[in-house]
């Protein structure tokens, strides 16, 4: 694991465990706590030796980078497409995206909320995320809240990276258990299935893209590995019990993402990272989401991502008020009346906090 | 669960578990043994109560069947499509697909192979499937070979009904192990986890077909129920240990359903399945492959139907070639040179036992 760390700035090359990798820290603008870890789980890491913290960082441009990317043309294969086309997003639509969130009626999504609230709640400790005291702090000394509280490029990309990694598992799990139960119950799926395995896939472009961009450290890849064995266990038996609250967890889960894509926007916009000013989208978010040329930004990608999070809010949403056995699939349907708005897989008529079953069915 | 066994032409109303179904056995042409189970196993259901076995039974026509297919259209949404359009097949190249063994090579293929006459052996023990047999006392005395081991229409159905339950569970589980795997390792998938879903998706399509046109009894039911429980997990386990394997094993039972739909359309060309003569593919499998006009029997469908395995027998054994981690998935990619024969989603260069890695990579 430690041999793939080797970076095009290491100044010694590391044999599995018995040297390790020095680089100067402050060179690549990391800091103490550019790792994204707070002291209390970052002492975790360092027990084990000093150097190795390094190993977290993320490195844009590392020409290591194609060890993930594995040279896809072969002798006869020129390339291959991805499973499901993206449909096209207009510029005017994606910067409309906004920040929402569905009022939480029931029991059920009274249950979802809290999930929610929990694993932020976890996920900001564990990457040392506090926009809120950040802000607060910004507001009387700017100069200690930068030192103390600021997100960098690499600590939003590790943010990304580790919650894109886990953003891809609601969708195949529901999705195959879906399958099973449609074949078990021999009864239809009238369509649910299609939109959850694409909304994987989609996330799993999320996260490729984001890995076209940084390089994830052994540490990271112990998390993701951890996490997904948890987080997939825990929502297909979740799944099982009650899918009306597993498509209204992720509901809530989706608004925070768009909240996170939303504030790095806003921090790009206002100068604050400046290594994605210049950073441009790699090719493979440019042939997944057609990016037209001249907009092909870093800020351009975020705008994209952030607009396909809003729809799987507003899918999550809308599956979570329907009968989940009855119930068509809204946004694979055919309506009898087209004139009038209904669901459809691009931003023609956005509904941040869902369709109610009325509406659609 | 019994009063879902209601049927047409059922005398005595069923009140969970307190009176039984009772009909008419010979009416309705199936006999003792028209139920497709042995003596044997058939044993183990009578015990419960000798009434409960035309549970069983297959019940064409029946108006009850809208159980499994709720109205799909509602106030407001028409139809709702397929997830993955069928690929359009020729009547010359639906009739030319042939019965074909690829040679077990390797001691993976000896073992996917012998795993697969197990399952064999395992199903036709328990539905009283005896071709050979049957072929054999024909030769020498047609009318005790019709009574004793003659594979009826509602023997095959039953047949197909619990084959097709099964054979969408490995696409599925291969699809969310590549998925789950690309998002762990941080690698691309290379197009893989399309052709699997869509292959589970196209199987899925298979079984909502056949029971569009017969309507499966609780034993049946809990049948499948009890399959896909330990089918699926040891297919997890399977696929996570040898994922060449277990595409080389769907590609040896896949062989298998092809002979399976070849001997369904043989017996049915020399007028053993007169019930099916006369039988109308129904609407789903109409839609679903775009059945020309006045190509939409019974027989049109079973050339469907045997196609499609020809073309998963095709896919898993190419799979079953390539390095699963490295290649890409040459039925999704683009070709450098397309003028030359390579793997499609079509019927237009079939290659019965797959494709070798050096032709297609
Ligand atoms: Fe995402
Ligand atoms: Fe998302
Ligand atoms: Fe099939
Ligand atoms: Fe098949």
């Amino acid at each position: 694991m430690i041999s793939t760390a080797i970076t095009a700035n290491t100044s010694v090359v590391s044999k599995r465990g018995a040297t390790h990798i020095l680089r100067n820290i402050t060179s690549n603008g990391l800091g103490r706590s550019g790792l994204g870890l707070r002291p209390a789980s970052y002492a975790i890491v360092i027990a084990t030796s000093p150097a190795q913290r390094h190993h977290f960082s993320t490195t844009p441009n590392n020409p290591k980078i194609q060890e993930f990317f594995p040279q896809k043309e072969t002798e006869k294969v020129r390339k291959t497409p991805p499973a499901w086309p993206h449909p096209i997003y207009t510029y005017d639509q994606m910067e409309s995206v906004v920040v929402a969130h569905r009022e939480a009626k029931t029991m059920s999504d009274k249950v979802a909320l809290q999930a929610v609230k929990l694993l932020r709640w976890g996920l900001d400790f564990a990457t040392g995320y506090k926009h809120e005291k950040a802000t607060s702090l910004h507001a009387t000394d700017p100069e200690a809240a930068r030192k103390k509280y600021a997100m960098t490029e690499e600590k939003y990309m590790i943010r990304n990276v580790f919650l894109e990694s886990v953003a891809g598992v609601p969708g195949m799990v529901a999705g195959m258990i879906r399958h099973l139960h449609s074949m078990r119950r021999m009864k239809r799926d009238n369509g649910w299935i299609e939109s959850l395995l694409e909304e994987s896939f989609n996330e799993r472009m999320h996260l490729l893209t984001f890995l076209k961009m940084s390089r994830p450290g052994w540490f990271m890849r112990m998390m993701v590995l951890g996490a997904q064995g948890v987080w997939c266990n825990a929502l297909f038996f979740a799944y099982l019990i009650s899918p009306r609250t597993v498509h209204r967890f992720v509901g809530y889960l989706e608004e925070e993402a768009v909240v996170t894509y939303t504030r790095q926007i806003a921090d790009l916009d206002a100068g604050k990272l400046p290594k994605w000013e210049k950073l441009e989208a790699p090719q493979i978010a440019i042939d997944y989401w057609k990016m037209p040329e001249g907009h092909r930004s870093m800020r351009d990608l975020l705008l994209y991502i952030r607009a396909d999070e809003s729809k799987h809010r507003e899918v999550n949403h809308t599956l979570g008020n329907l009968d989940q056995i009855e119930d068509p699939n809204p946004y694979v349907s055919e309506y009898k009346d087209d004139s009038k708005p209904h669901p459809t897989k691009s931003l023609q008529f956005p509904r941040p906090t869902g369709w109610e079953r009325s509406d659609v069915i």
